[in-house]
């Protein structure tokens, strides 16, 4: 396996799905009588959802599909939608109010191109559409309806109040706070962890894995979590602009709790080498057919972004 | 029939259910190791949700299912799920960079109590909840569950880009412009209209409405969503603030155009009556048993909030 040229695949399959989806989006939409003003919120959800990225959570979708043997076309709007979700956190993320952030993978952030009104409503709207194509797609055919419901519903579950939003909550209620390491690995879980997990076990879902296999899912993905998050960190302190897309030193500037800062630069490094283990050690039971997925676990721990 | 009663029961089982699922929200919540911080996301959640207001959305929502002799208890998740989104786009609506609004139904707004932050989160988090609820409905049981996917189809479709959203855009993008009729008319199908048809729609294909029922349906939803539009805009400048629990003469104030503006006062209100005559006369052909929606229509007429 070509490591390289899978995930240079995925990504272009991603892509090109959202960039579909995002078409029919703005080609549905109702012509607006004379204005045509309604297209600059389709705009403004393509410029934040196609800037790039590492594409992880859609991803971890596709490989878990491909791993259970399930067909690719009935994961791909589940795998988009988190996707969606994922990038309107971001867009928030980022308003004045929130992080205040002016730049995102190299980019100005969204409301500072757009404005604020209308970032706020494209990230309302990319969060919308997540569910409008999981539910296209469900409509699309009655056969296996009770596991579209299912994976859907951990979807909704891991982006709300109990989720990632919850995390988020936790976060700014931190800022300027010494946090212990127990809450920081809790509010990670949350912000960061719920929507990489969910892609995983939504996927192992509609592919018809159940009992042991989903616990091992469950175990690598909670691992990948922690470990991306860690790194994360790592990054905010030793990365390189130019191939983060965002400026270095950030956390620190802003009292952001950090594992670097409750647990040191070399000890961050351990955990982060221990736990990634783990998840990789989580899919030894799938034999050869994790691979990739195991691949991409030890590669997240060697990112430069 | 005493109309009267039969709305505030109505009204109170409606938010009965809500304090019930925001109370489960709480509750479901993994506990928070020391902070328990993320309560605040439901504070503001429920401070929004829970303030009261006509409920007209839910109401249209179980008055549909009783005139069709459907199950309330299948109709109330896509009742709550659809005020939940309301008040997801109210607090959103209220935000200094949006609408810049201080007081909604006679209390401060989301942001000027919490703070724009939790209240960006806090909308965000209504929106998501209200597909949470309506996913665990569909979960619980799988009879129906093609009516049910259909019926949540329905109220994302109304809530995104292509319905409330996009309206909002056009809306944004208005301000300060004289537009025509058709334009004003056709963002007040998104903006206002199409999360007032979602709940007649949504609880016609769950009580297992089609052809002929359930275009009279959509016209009576049509023609009320317009109706009350209309209505709103006469309010905005003969409405008195200690019934309307907010500023009249905003629209004016933010150079928005209106109905009023467009038309003139006595013009205004001859729509309105006429436009109230169709939605009524569209129920006729469910004689009795329209009654309550047709009472509903004509009462909206004559309202003061």
């Amino acid at each position: 396996m070509d490591f390289k040229l899978k995930c240079d695949g995925w990504i272009k399959l991603i892509e090109d799905t959202l960039a579909d989806f995002m078409e029919k989006a703005a080609r549905t939409s109702q012509p607006c009588c004379r204005a045509g003003s309604e297209k600059s919120i389709y705009e403004a959800m393509r410029y934040s959802l196609m800037a790039g990225g590492k594409r992880l959570r859609p991803m971890l979708a596709l490989a878990t599909c491909e791993m259970l043997e399930g067909d690719i076309n009935d994961v791909l709007p589940y795998a988009c939608a988190v996707e969606m979700i994922h990038t309107y956190s971001l867009i928030h993320d980022d308003l004045p109010s929130m992080d205040n952030d002016s730049y995102r993978r190299g980019r100005l952030t969204n409301h500072k191109v757009y404005g604020e009104a209308t970032a706020i409503l494209a990230g309302d709207a990319l969060l919308n559409y997540a569910f409008e194509i999981m539910l296209d797609h469900a409509m699309g055919s009655d056969s296996n309806m009770g596991a579209k419901v299912k994976a859907m519903g951990i979807v909704a579950k891991a982006s709300g109040a109990s989720g990632m939003i919850g995390g988020q909550v936790v976060d700014l209620e931190s800022e300027g706070k010494n946090i212990p390491l127990e809450l920081l690995q809790y509010m990670h879980s949350l912000k960061t962890g719920a929507l990489i997990k969910a892609p995983v076990m939504a996927s192992g879902i509609i592919c018809g894995a159940g009992g042991e296999k989903l616990e091992l899912l469950r175990l690598y993905a909670e691992r990948l979590g922690l470990a991306f998050q860690i790194k994360d960190d790592i990054l905010d302190v030793e990365g390189d602009f130019s191939l983060l897309g965002k400026q270095t030193g950030s956390d620190e500037a802003k009292g952001k709790s950090t594992f670097v800062k409750l647990l040191g630069l070399e000890e961050s490094k351990k955990r982060l080498a221990s736990i990634t283990d783990e998840a990789v050690h989580a899919l030894d039971y799938f034999e050869g057919k994790g691979v990739f997925l195991q691949r991409l676990a030890r590669q997240l721990l060697e990112r430069k972004n």
